[in-house]
């Protein structure tokens, strides 16, 4: 039986035709790579692909990784501009046993040379939020409300499981930074015999606890997806209070081989999506640790 | 008491220096940033910093990281050109909380800011074997016998922690290309509460397992740094020797807070360096898993 979940209510949709594609007995790599082309493709998105929002230079930058549970191969690529699909040179990328992770314009290369389609990733919505912040317009809220990395999990009918995720990062970065996203253990991890794991939030605390990996690693020593995530999330969160620091920012999402899911997070809430043969379902996960549930569309923040 | 461990030969010099540092009661950051930029402005090692072997397109790309025991927070530099010490900028980076590992441009222009010497890391002989390899004149050996990525791990007197890694890559890489060494979790991992871990070699392999992660988590569960590291070599290897691949070109140290030191290998032999308080001792582990013990420099391979 086949499961897919994806982070945010953005992947909700995306998560419901990568659904039909599982049910007409696609792999569990084409689901996750196309479930995340349809968020990259929609510019109302703005964390993730085109309309992304820009670093403070004006560019949109932009990470993505896949990774093969069979494997154990990851491919991804780092700080790119101009690539309509990050997601689909990270899954190129993933096939090869050397050069598998690229950054910059070597990255840009070698989609180019791959065949994939580029575009300017800008749109006139994320430029005028730009400017508005440069010229001290837009005060610095959130950038992000009910959305971030959009990271993608699926098991298929025989048992492959993969993992993508792809974000623009930040909104006004700086030149060059680098989040979870790309960083194998950090921002996701699959390994078919035990599970899947990825994270979105600030980048820069989920590295330091190398979430993803710690998930399934503990799923590897028996435990179930929902436990795995509660505890690496604790584990982390902890030491960072002790360090004086809040962490409120890093929510996670698990897989098991036989479809079990999981999530946690320290912000108030976090939805999720969660596609089977039977439906698809948007889901959130709370900051005080009250149980997972299903939720309406319109009961989480974020777009759909 | 203070302990600080080096990968290969070429790090055994830049340790007794850096040993003499911890004796003098200088802390584990400044320790493992001063061993590894000694190896860094060496042009005799090609696979570090000044001199380092060009990408298939002629550049000299680097990538360093540092980690802080303490706050698990780390700074990474990745793909960087003309920055004479990238460790230098990973360890600056690692002070922020937000932007705290950059890539390309971003990098250096944040090195350049910080007031960080930029040097053309381009040497003649370095070059010269670019041609030659360009040109179809050298036959594509083994670019490193004997060395590769400098990864530094040290505890001081007061128990802090600290770890540091700084590459070149691999010869003719593709541009771009990004190995273990800047990502968390792979090509290195430190927390004082536990023990520190690094990562060496055939860097699109070790990130599958992330190894210096598994290592760390191991030796929180208990195990000896040398139990540790064998164990996660060890199924990292099996694994990839059941999908038909070699595994043959991975090395890791790993040292605990009480400065006992751990280290193991799928190479013949894979050097390393240790500095404690009475003196500063080469050994070596080796891929049969004989016991890993102090050699004679001209015993084993690589420059010092």
């Amino acid at each position: 039986m086949h499961t897919i979940i994806g982070t945010w209510k953005m992947s909700y949709p995306a998560l419901q035709e990568a659904n039909a594609l599982l049910a007409a007995g696609a792999p569990a790599d084409e689901a996750v790579v196309e479930a995340i082309v349809r968020v990259e493709d929609n510019p109302n998105y703005t964390s993730v692909g085109y309309g992304g929002l820009p670093n403070r230079d004006g560019h949109v930058t932009l990470d993505a990784a896949f990774m093969d549970g069979r494997t154990l191969r990851c491919g991804a690529v780092i700080c790119v501009e101009d690539v309509r699909n990050p997601i689909r040179a990270a899954r190129l990328l993933c096939g090869r046993p050397e050069n598998c992770v690229l950054a910059g314009r070597g990255a840009e290369q070698f989609a180019r040379h791959a065949g994939l389609p580029m575009r300017d990733m800008r749109t006139e919505a994320g430029m005028r939020r730009w400017r508005e912040r440069v010229s001290g317009l837009e005060t610095p809220l959130d950038a992000y409300r009910g959305h971030d990395t959009v990271c993608v999990l699926a098991v298929d009918g025989s048992g492959r499981m993969a993992a993508g995720t792809s974000t623009s990062g930040l909104f006004m970065k700086e030149a060059g930074r680098v989040g979870d996203t790309p960083l194998i253990g950090s921002g996701f991890y699959c390994d078919m015999r035990y599970g899947a794991a990825a994270a979105t939030g600030m980048g820069e605390d989920i590295m330091r606890g190398c979430l993803s990996y710690e998930i399934v690693s503990q799923m590897r020593r028996g435990a179930s997806p929902q436990d795995a995530c509660e505890e690496a999330v604790r584990m982390l969160a902890e030491h960072m209070q002790g360090l004086g620091e809040t962490g409120d920012n890093i929510s996670v999402i698990a897989l098991s081989p036989d479809g079990r899911c999981g999530a946690a997070t320290t912000l108030a809430t976090f939805p999720f999506a969660v596609g089977r043969p039977a439906s698809t379902t948007l889901y959130a996960a709370y900051g005080d640790r009250s149980p997972v549930r299903a939720v309406a569309p319109d009961e989480v923040e974020g777009e759909c």
